[in-house]
């Protein structure tokens, strides 16, 4: 099968091409490195040492006897960029990763704001209005995120829900809650896909992704030039990844609030046999499919105490510290996500447990000279964006 | 009050300046001529001549005995204009109507696509940080639509809906379902404006309005200069408006499709009626308020009766012709809107009859010498976008 990767070279992209490219599919990659200009501009740099593309593409045909990936180099917001990748490589499945994936990096100030929603929303539009003029039977499968629900008081469903209202039914979009600037960039992107399905009768499945953790996957055990990136930073780092880091470098791992946010998670390896099901089970034409794609949830208080017990038996003592909450969020609240469709299509998941924290904290130990730790606590508050590291005095009040 | 009014040189966005300052309110009005730059690029018009903002403010000032109204030129996507406007206005309310208003027009291209969503979206993130940063205190009124809606099988209720699930309840987002990329933009725009109330503590009024008909109000009746825009061309024109104009000019009223399409409709009196009660009757902090803001449902079907048997009695023979829908919508469904809350604030409603009809009628005959009839029909699909008016021939196949 022809297939795109948009955002090739990020911490899912690059693994979903191998996966895609081991399996003997015929992959192109896009991506235009914002990642890595994000964490230039943040002085900050994935914990594993990540190649140019360039670099782990000719790592990759090495390592698996010759397979090929093709690359672009090129932002979804250029239309005629986009037209060119599509006209060149006819794909028959898109996977859609190519966004700015960050919640606290979306509320850092207005510009990230705007640049968060400009990316996303206005990339995804290029994308869908390129699909119906050159490729309409090709099926889009898009990251979405489960932040896109919140936490609502009832059972989220996936995607739809059937409401008796007044003595009358329909089923209709799952209303949504979410918790960021980015969040709602994925909403909007929701609402698109799903009118350009409904009205252009595009197909397309909109993975709503829990939180990912680890960083090994088949095809990049064994060969360090292939391995994806791992982030640990307050922006791009992902609560367990990060409190994985916390426990090898003597940090409290830190807890936000009261911790009790409840949300869905799943292994790096289990998103790309949620993508891999999703692309080789196309939706059909006019079909907005939703997947909840998680395999466990638990509350953030629940990772700390996992983390600190799985790191107790290799050896490494954990403490856990409650840190004031820079997100605006219910810190207790009822949480209950349905996600049976990828189990339908015969998910098998990798669940969380010491197996997974020992392979992370063996990646980080491997690594730990490379630890920025000013990286890690958040300079981001919900309320009011960036603090200043020193905030200026306030006009008027000298020595106040 | 210091009321800001964003897209003040509109066609309501002027006669709501001006109804404010009647009122003795301290009016600033915001435009950057976007209206006024699309019908160049279409070649339309407004019936109505309509003069330069400096006049129509000028006109005021006279007609007003010495009302004083501010403007600003500028776009709402600048964020160091929208930063100037909202330090030196100081708003205590702020009347957003500076949005891409055609369903449409954001359909005929891509480019038409994104510069909707881009405008929309983008220049509404603009203005909530800077109600943020600046005036957290200010009432933000938001022009929404009905069209967010779409036609669901369930009552529409004003914005959110108590859902009863697996025997949990809550209070969620009324579940959107928009018929086009500009109603889905005004959809992108209320969830990233109820987030600014939820996270930020904003108060903000989403009017979800109906399709507005009409051109006189009390403060330019009797004097042309200050008369409104009334738009009749595929892009801007309104359906009861274009329905005037065919039968003053001779045309069939044009009903697309079955004619079964069901909206909320409301007189452009009434328009300032609302608006005036959302200002006067501010949200609280931290609360997004909606009001469906429409007075009357009525088909497509019922509106070209009510004009053909209006015309009548004025000596006016109109005939009805079915033209192929240039949407993708349902044309016969179940359509009922809950509208209480403007009514429990105290609109009096200028239900649609005859003497409408014949002030709009009364209106066009007037100036039906600046009749554009090519700018009638409408030349974009929704399946496809604009039609070129002569299709290039197909490549292989020349004199087929």
């Amino acid at each position: 099968m022809r297939i795109l990767i948009l955002g090739g070279d990020g911490y899912l992209g690059w693994p979903t091409a191998m996966r895609f490219s081991a399996r003997g599919h015929d992959v192109s990659i896009v991506d235009n490195f914002s990642r890595r200009r994000w964490h230039n501009e943040n002085s900050t740099e994935s914990l594993t040492p990540i190649r140019s593309l360039d670099e782990r593409v000719a790592a990759w045909r090495e390592a698996s006897g010759g397979r090929e990936i093709a690359t672009y180099v090129g932002s979804m917001e250029d239309p005629d960029f986009v037209d060119r990748v599509i006209d060149e490589t006819n794909p028959e499945a898109i996977v859609h990763y190519a966004e700015q994936p960050s919640a606290p990096y979306s509320m850092r100030s207005r510009e990230a704001a705007v640049e968060t929603q400009y990316t996303n929303v206005i990339g995804t539009l290029n994308l869908l209005f390129a699909i119906r003029d050159k490729v309409p039977e090709c099926h889009l499968v898009k990251l979405g995120t489960m932040g896109e629900y919140g936490t609502p008081n009832i059972d989220i469903e996936e995607g739809f829900l059937e409401i008796e209202h007044k003595g009358r039914k329909d089923v209709l979009p799952f209303p949504k809650l979410p918790g960021s600037l980015y969040h709602l960039s994925k909403v909007h992107d929701s609402h698109n896909i799903h009118f350009a399905c409904r009205i252009w009768g595009l197909r397309a499945t909109d993975l709503n992704q829990g939180v990912v953790y680890g960083v090994e996957t088949d095809e990049s055990a064994g060969d360090e030039r292939l391995i994806t990136r791992f982030d640990y930073d307050q922006y791009f780092g992902t609560v367990l990844n990060r409190f994985c880091l916390q426990a090898v470098i003597g940090h409290p791992l830190t807890v936000y609030g009261e911790g009790g946010q409840t949300r869905g998670f799943l292994n790096i390896r289990d998103t790309l046999q949620c993508v891999e099901l999703a692309v080789t089970n196309p939706a059909e034409p006019g079909e907005f499919r939703v997947f909840n794609q998680f395999t466990e949830q638990f509350s953030v208080s629940e990772l700390a105490e996992l983390v600190k017990s799985s790191a107790a038996k290799v050896g490494i003592e954990v403490s856990i510290e409650c840190f004031p909450n820079p997100r605006v969020e219910a810190e207790s609240h009822y949480y209950n996500a349905t996600n049976t469709k990828l189990h339908d299509l015969g998910l098998q998941p990798h669940l969380l447990g010491d197996e997974l924290v020992h392979s992370v904290l063996g990646i980080i130990e491997r690594h730990r000279d490379r630890v920025i730790k000013e990286a890690i606590l958040p300079t981001t508050q919900w309320s009011r964006g960036e603090l200043s590291p020193e905030p200026p005095e306030p006009a008027g009040a000298p020595g106040l």
